[in-house]
């Protein structure tokens, strides 16, 4: 396994680092933006990449000069973080709902060329129209279809009602739809990327259809997660797909089968700290350092792991403290020693560059520290 | 359930939020402070809380103000932040393995009154002990016993073995010994704080006298977590215990029976965002705000979500994204109105600060934000 993953950072790098510590690799990371991109163009369908993977402006930018259209934000706090960094074309795939939002949304508008809000009900709609009436202002908005992820976005049937509210609103401009899908294909968590994408566009389109029939004038059809962005944007019934762990990729990903090894740009590193017992090893990462946002043992995704351990297919990451991780052996006897440094795959790098305050870069032989601009911010 | 707890802020301070964030309560965190320093007091027990929960320095002043002799911290980072603060008496509960722990251990030494430092391991202790020779320094240092928490720690039976070599170091200095059991007793996760606290301060106090019986001049025994800390003070056989989450709380402590509903000082509140179907909202905090280090459904502590929903039994958090919270009705009606303000108690404190940069403080009325100073460090 380990063969095909990227070279861990060279021994004597490895001996500046201060673990437990995230390091990315900028030349695989490159790759990672540059292949989704090209992939896109090909489908001619644009891309805009969420942030919430990264939530770095180095990352946004990169992104952008190699073709994005612009960006993706969950939070205010990001778009914030973004448009200061330099990125002026953001979407925010986020119901903006609560008065500090709206407020915040109002304020950072006119800084950027072009803000786009989520609203996903009437009464968001209203409340955000208010805002820019009282501003005088007018707020591009998308509307979130729900297309089976049982999470934010109008139902199906209330798409138009909904849409044609919002078009009765002065102070709001409805430009598209968009939805987040991802794998979950006719109603069931799946594997298979390409059937889950197919399905995700095709729904999207049909609505962006009924509402164009109605007289709304959508131009933007936005959809795709990296697991089925490329997919959905082979359909053709897309305009834009918004993927964003693509950039590093993780052991779920690859469990998912979305993406290969050689493609993880981002890596746990850790230190082993006591070997107390043959069968167990501890390392000095915890869960304030390995996120544990998926269910073990789920299917389709089978996790036997919180992460994948370079090169020790017969170690498992299940038991955790805050700061303690138990690192047992499958075969009775870790072999590991006092001191040593191991190279951990996360099963989610979003959250796991979230638990942190800064990464370390690696390009090429040097070694940099960098801040993640936009962690745990509130709203 | 709702009318045990502290009751939530005012309306018109809950309108100054901005969600999804946590709010402490300073009056019951004083309470809370001050009623284990009591009770540790009356059992003629040091206490040195951990403050791998708060990472503040105002709450470690706090705790020492109360009579606290000094404080725990799990990583150099967290005792370099607290010394920054003015704390001159700590403790790193943690084997200090990493020639970058070293250095900053050795440089952190000069600037406090005392700097104790952990050990698990003759490896550990001999890498150390160069380092303390090589600067000519000494390191105050704990054996961490292992009493069946299956973490760090050295064996019951490789204590003395390994006690004598930490002897053997002219740079280190042994003073003590430590352990963390919390719940586990006779090997099994229990409820049952009573018991698993005397079990665990009769397990280390019965190495302790090992030690002294083969000429080890151990003075400080150490042990005792939240759930258990009370209990092993009142065994009379250790000199100090180490609480941490009990200045706040949560529910996680609930559900194991170590602290009752009035007892929770710290909140996450969250803003009803989508209402997309009748049987479940969407709130504002999901992944990265929620923290998931538990396993459902696991005996002997029962849960059922991921936080419990102040004046709401029939409301759960399980399915979650990063930026999503699904709050699913047990009756198949939530009515959550969109834009509402919920306050919940996430299942464990610790690690749901260590995901925010900064906390909401409530004082009587009064509403200030404060820094969470050492939250996401590496080290």
């Amino acid at each position: 396994m380990s063969a095909k993953l990227t070279p861990p950072v060279p021994e004597e790098i490895q001996a500046q680092l201060e673990t437990p510590c995230i390091v990315i690799d900028l030349t695989q990371t490159r790759r990672n933006i540059i292949r989704l991109q090209e992939a896109a163009n090909r489908a001619g369908c644009a891309v805009r990449p969420h942030i919430k993977t990264h939530k770095m402006g180095r990352f946004a930018l990169m992104q952008i000069q190699a073709g994005a259209q612009g960006i993706t934000c969950a939070k205010i706090s990001e778009a914030e973080v973004m448009a200061s960094a330099g990125v002026d074309d953001i979407f925010i795939a986020y119901p903006l709902v609560g008065a500090f939002r709206l407020r915040r949304a109002a304020a950072l508008a006119p800084k950027v060329r072009r803000l786009i809000l989520g609203v996903d009900s009437i009464e968001g709609a209203h409340a955000l129209n208010q805002t820019a009436e009282d501003l005088g202002q007018t707020f591009e908005v998308r509307l979130e279809i729900d297309t089976g992820a049982k999470r934010t976005g109008v139902d199906y049937n209330e798409a138009l009602h909904t849409a044609q509210a919002i078009e009765a609103c002065r102070g709001l401009r409805l430009t598209g739809v968009y939805t987040f899908k991802s794998l979950v294909y006719q109603g069931k968590p799946t594997t298979d990327g390409a059937a889950a994408g197919r399905e995700e566009g095709e729904l999207l389109a049909e609505i962006a259809m009924r509402l164009r029939q109605a007289g709304i004038p959508i131009t933007d059809i936005s959809a795709g997660s990296t697991p089925t962005g490329i997919h959905v944007a082979e359909t053709g019934l897309v305009t834009e797909i918004r993927p964003g762990t693509y950039i590093f990729n993780d052991y779920m990903l690859y469990k998912e089968g979305a993406a290969d090894l050689e493609d993880i740009a981002a890596f746990l590193y850790v230190t082993v700290v006591s070997t107390p017992r043959k069968d167990y090893a501890v390392i000095d990462g915890g869960t304030k350092t390995f996120p544990m946002d998926i269910f073990l043992n789920t299917p389709p995704y089978f996790y036997l792991s919180y992460a994948m351990i370079d090169g020790r297919d017969d170690l498992v990451l299940t038991r955790l403290n805050e700061e303690h991780g138990m690192l047992t052996s499958l075969t009775g006897v870790t072999g590991l020693r006092i001191g040593q440094i191991l190279r951990l795959i996360p099963i989610h790098i979003c959250t796991a560059l979230n638990l942190q305050n800064q990464v370390y870069l690696f390009d090429q032989g040097d070694l940099q520290t960098a801040r993640i601009d936009a962690r745990g911010m509130l709203a």
